[in-house]
């Protein structure tokens, strides 16, 4: 009966369909949320080969399950997400999200692919082809990010084109070269060009008017920088389709939600995303069942924050297969309490029961093959390396945070000198902050201040440093500084909180210097950890490694700081320290 | 500047898009109606080789047109239409639809290929190849329509397979044969397997419930046969794209579009279509922007209505080049006055305008190499053939004509018998009906009898007899069928009204049956000769030839007419004229 012969499958199929054999699963008695018509159904679900091949209440099945007085929803889909930056590998991921509803994510892999190059790719595709959880990933096409940052290896347009063919990649990861786009310089179109016929998507942060115009003529059509409600409406209009972020949904003012709700025919090109998510918030928050209640919450019509989660990105992502509860689509569905709360119950991958009680069901290990290597060798910088001496009659730049934000302010400040050399000044929140490559170990380092920290006293450094993941330290004084620095490359990688000579917390990250290989929840405890020890040296953030991780983006505004020092991204080229 | 090196095309469409260089053609001050964000933008359109490059107010252009006052939007898509309904080859067709604002339409030619086989198809890619109108063309996917009536070559799974190969079609015309793939039958199944990735198109008239699952299982996941709102309803919420037709739209009980109206989303599967179209419509009504008007007329919000026949159709397709304006887009651009009045004044197609005042601007001419061969060796019909002797104590069946309908019903009469054989009776309405074997020739005739016409006297005959395209004929006494089946052999086809021996109207159909050569105007003005000669017969409906070349549909219910003799669509099967 379930035998190979594909005419015996299909004849199969239809006869369950037609209700003349029974189905594999009948889910029975629930409340379908149809994402075609945006209302209930009660009707009964028929899956046979993990597929639904019914809807209907003419259906009997080998097995039934009931779902008297719950929701069935489609498996939610993430449009785009760096796993790496929940610090857990896919396996650990999947069973986390798994039990959000989540049977879908779209990855862009670029982190692990900056640090460890096509091996650290090879390592997701490896450990995620088993899982119970379709993740589909980018070829990034962005390796390194920008000209200003040392990765482990370039991935080049034949790179990605060869990548592709290996089948190792689905779509083409976010174009954050938008300078190189907007230049017509042929290292980024030959890397876009590279993607052939598959989904190109974007990454163009503040960029409108004929900047947007030319940007778009790349087939790039998507972004997730959306920075206020007039950009985020400026690129729906010229064809893109919007990813919106936690951040995008919970702001309050110049309120993109409003502008959307203005029409509702807008947000049939929007589709909400994780971009980055730490493994805390996915424990104690939730994944994309988090965002469609915030929406909710937020007065979206309930329907319509479901599409955002599950047709929207599988149109965007030419998924035909999925996004909805209809005939012919993949049996991936979620039992929740209301579209409102969301609270997930069962959830079913292809047709098998992976979640129960809103827990994961089987045990998943990281695949303990061989990890990809990140680089040994580090370099460990000179102390003289690290002492900068002062300019007479010059200012200096310094890095401004924005807290809950990846932009950046370029600040002018009067400096601190002591011995003729450029001091933190914690009476002014002015923090050292340096950044040394770890990827080829050539002993660089980039050296500046950065205002928002709050630090009193010690340091905080982190092998997660968007996007090329070199090593990024922030310290009220040097001692703490070494210190930190010393952890992380006795540890290849890690986040660490120290205070002069003392390690007071410590998360290690020993896939590639981004992953580690405990389980969600234990990641979530040391981020407590990790952020109790930072407000003891008296920072005042509230995810200080998520703000300064990103510290080093070259491809997001402002100023911005890598191996080779500050980056003024708006301009796009190096900046000097002193003004 | 315009060369064939990609870097430098490339190079050169970014130049123009940041407004460094002149785009080749600027539309100036006129409204953008954005089908992205429902919303007009008084925005200048940069157009270079062919595509939109940038929207916005700082373009100068080599040419540049001022549409103050106008409102602009994308080139109009039909979702699907048979040409050949409109007696117009592609290239008169091109002509009238181009000055309505389409400028792509999605092309089933299977009348043409019921009609003569392949070499028809290929006629009709070859002429249309070179127009200005993108005209797609679907591989035909069920040719014979069904197992009762004769085409001129069967259309196998393996020719469907090599057709697509050699690149002749772009997506499977609509599946009709619904029992086929309900009931699992393999001769179906393969024929839509042969598909592959590509779009399969549905025809599923009454199909509900368990049945609609299981066709829904073969991908052909949209229709055009939506006989009332709620079986649209079903069919959208089960995940079928809706293509709506105009009667679909007029209709005023069981309103289809109130059911959409209820909540906006549900129009996001929607598109409008033609399915069939006469060139008299065409000429006095319009193609797409008569059925936009018509929507907004019924309450739909004009953003909505333009969509359905701009981004909506190109999604379903995957035509990602086009259905808006905006960078990157194909620069398919129509002029009009008003998204209600929608009067089209100026077409650009890639750029190239097409259109001035309303008017086509070259003069096409139909391709005038090889025309594809309708069989030309017709046997006519023996007398003898067409005297059906009356069977003592049965009644008969007839087809009850529904005026503005394809559908009819089954009708259950006593017989009129004279000499022993069935004849016609004016007084009730009931006249003879013949289908003869034109495909093949091989003399075969169904014989049956019709209600609806109301011919007092004489007859109408047509080669124009859905889907395979046989003669057929409605005749008030014997004579005038024979005159008529005579005028048609003569001919190699045409659509003919006649009284006793006398011709009283003919429209020639040298192009396999099907074709005209003349213009839109031409047809049309015959179209109004042929029915003004009917209506002096005494028939009373509004569009006799297109009531009687639905009546040979071996696929929509109820009771049809094939050479077969009488086809119970709904029961699939033949049917005896006797009761």
């Amino acid at each position: 009966m379930n035998g190979h012969d594909p005419l015996e499958r299909l004849r199969s199929a239809v006869a369950v369909a037609l209700g003349h054999e029974p189905a594999d699963l009948v889910i029975r008695g629930g409340h379908i949320a149809n994402v075609f018509t945006h209302e209930y159904e009660q009707m009964d679900i028929a899956i046979h080969q993990g597929k639904i091949v019914g809807v209907g209440l003419w259906y009997e099945g080998v097995e039934s399950v009931d779902a008297t007085g719950k929701i069935l929803v489609p498996g939610l889909i993430d449009g785009h997400i760096h796993i790496e930056s929940s610090l857990l590998t896919p396996a650990m991921f999947a069973a986390v999200v798994l039990a959000r509803g989540t049977t879908t994510v779209m990855a862009d892999a670029h982190e692990i692919t900056n640090s460890c190059g096509l091996d650290g790719l090879s390592y997701m595709v490896r450990e995620s082809i088993v899982l119970p959880l379709d993740i589909l990933y980018s070829v990034p096409s962005c390796i390194p990010p920008s000209p200003f940052e040392t990765c482990r290896e370039e991935i080049d347009a034949e790179m990605i084109a060869n990548t592709f063919r290996r089948s190792l990649g689905a779509y083409l990861g976010e174009m954050m070269n938008y300078h190189g786009i907007v230049d017509g310089n042929p290292n980024a179109w030959d890397r876009v060009n590279a993607a052939g016929y598959r989904v190109r998507t974007g990454h163009a942060p503040e960029l409108g008017g004929e900047d947007l115009c030319a940007y778009l003529l790349s087939g790039c059509d998507s972004d997730h920088e959306l920075d206020s409600a007039e950009e985020a409406l400026e690129k729906l209009g010229r064809g893109m389709w919007l990813m919106l972020r936690y951040n995008d949904l919970s702001r309050d003012s110049g309120d993109l939600l409003g502008v959307l709700q203005e029409n509702l025919s807008r947000f049939a090109r929007c589709m909400v995303v994780s971009n980055n998510v730490s493994a805390r918030g996915l424990h104690e928050n939730g994944h994309i069942d988090h965002l469609i209640r915030l929406m909710i919450k937020k007065g979206v019509p309930p329907f319509v924050a479901l599409a955002m989660g599950t047709l929207n990105p599988a149109r965007y992502f030419r998924l035909w297969d999925r996004g909805a509860i209809a005939p012919g689509y993949n049996a991936d569905i979620a039992m929740i309490d209301s579209l409102e709360n969301f609270a997930v119950e069962k959830v079913w991958k292809r047709g098998k029961q992976v979640v129960s009680e809103g827990r994961f069901l089987s045990d998943l290990e990281p695949c303990l093959g061989r990890l990809p290597n990140a680089t040994t060798n580090y370099a460990a910088p000179l102390p003289e390396q690290l002492a900068i001496p002062a300019k007479k009659g010059h200012r200096i730049r310094v890095i401004g945070l924005r807290e809950d934000s990846n932009l950046t302010d370029e600040l002018i400040m009067e400096p601190k000198i002591k011995d003729g050399v450029l001091v933190s000044d914690a009476a002014r929140d002015m923090a050292y902050i340096f950044v040394l490559d770890k990827n080829q170990g050539s002993g660089r380092v980039g050296c500046g201040f950065v205002k928002g920290f709050t630090l009193r006293r010690g340091a905080l450094a982190s092998s997660v440093g968007h996007d090329a993941h070199n090593f990024i330290v922030v310290a009220a004084d040097m001692p703490s500084a070494l210190t930190a620095i010393r952890t992380l490359i006795e540890n290849a990688g890690g986040l660490a909180v120290v205070n002069g000579d003392k390690v007071l917390a410590f998360q290690p990250l020993p896939v590639g210097g981004l992953m580690s290989l405990d389980s969600a929840q234990t990641v979530a405890a040391n981020d407590h950890a990790l952020a109790e020890a930072a407000q003891k040296l008296g920072c005042g953030l509230n995810r200080p490694f998520a703000s300064l991780s990103f510290l080093s983006c070259s491809v997001i505004p402002e100023l911005k700081i890598t191996d080779y020092g500050y980056v003024n991204v708006t301009k796009n080229r190096l900046s000097s320290l002193f003004y």
